[in-house]
């Protein structure tokens, strides 16, 4: 029965690692899209979403049948709901890689990011890929040394959305609204990458430490 | 055993109503803060914010708690579940009403929506106001009807970001890049109140009927 459960546990982590691949994957192909003109990679985000999104109702049952047929306790307990959690800020991950997608194919054949701009997105781009690659990671290997490291990342993606705001609220701006409409949702999008990615992080912390990293939550 | 189980649950469920009933009010003083320039009134809702999130935490850890020692199963573990997901809900919606609060604390002593966008975002502000009552009133009384309303003010709240950036992105639009930025984060914020409404509205028809809400998602 022990056995059972340790393997349905194992197969739960395994599912978390493969939907955290398909996000990464949604958001390097997103911000590739949004910075190359690229409608078909830009449709393809776009149409894949749903994967994600039927991964984390499947995970979610799941995780609710293992708790119904298993009645675990304690730390197995605590596993499962993390699980639950994790698969949250997965799925919505997903969604904000979709809605950069759907940006770029608003405005192509057009950039929807000003040249002006464009270094700025890209290592919000480049930080935020990284994010994603380091999440699955943490979630497969519950290394601590690069769950920190997220954090990091996360502060790198709140400078450069500091960054677009500031360039688009200089007094000689040379943007147009719809512009500024745009990268302002962009650079806010690539900005919650961030805060998911600390927010699953902090689970995997909290899972092998027991203990809360709420530092940065009160700063 | 069954007696306090169902005791422990109705308090769960009471907790939920209050922490709803606090995103109520955090909603109505962050928009009225914005819309009259109430510093002080921004203030509390920031300084509040942090009740809000020590409720759900509370509330989960007691969750997993009530799952432990009770081992509930089929509809008692999906009611739990839930309240999980729903003090997630409630809780991204405190942060936003505090962002909301942010932007008027950070504009203050000037107005954050210029005068041409001032009914736009008062009719934002009670849409939301009405989405957070009905929230509260929902998780109260389960009621199905209530439930169904939440996604009619949702799509209100869709139409009014729709006006909202059709009036930046204008040929002859009269405001400034900061003031772009700014009407661009707070319409979002509030049409984000009317996704976590129509979520937790959801969750409570599901419990109820037992089917998922999902015409609306694939649309």
């Amino acid at each position: 029965m022990r056995d059972i459960f340790t393997a349905e546990l194992t197969a739960l982590g395994e599912d978390l690692v493969s939907m955290s691949r398909l996000v990464e994957t949604a958001i390097a192909s997103a911000g590739t899209a949004l910075l190359t003109q690229d409608l078909s990679l830009a449709e393809s985000v776009i149409a894949d979403d749903h994967t994600i999104d039927a991964m984390e109702r499947d995970l979610d049952e799941r995780c609710v049948q293992l708790i119904a047929q298993q009645q675990p306790v304690a730390r197995d307990l605590r596993i499962i709901v993390a699980g639950l959690r994790m698969s949250a800020s997965l799925e919505r991950m997903g969604d904000l890689a979709r809605h950069i997608a759907e940006v770029a194919r608003l405005r192509y054949p057009s950039k929807a990011v000003p040249a002006e701009l464009e270094a700025t997105f890209t290592g919000m781009h480049q930080a935020a890929a990284l994010v994603a690659q380091k999440v699955t990671t943490v979630i497969d290997t519950l290394d601590l040394d690069l769950a920190a490291e997220i954090e990091k990342d996360d502060d790198e993606l709140d400078r450069l959305l500091a960054d677009t705001f500031a360039a688009t609220a200089a007094d000689n701006c040379p943007f147009e609204g719809a512009a500024v409409v745009d990268v302002t949702l962009l650079a806010r999008y690539f900005e919650r990458f961030g805060d998911h990615g600390v927010s699953v992080a902090r689970r995997v912390v909290y899972l092998v430490t027991g203990e809360v990293a709420d530092h940065h939550r009160a700063h």
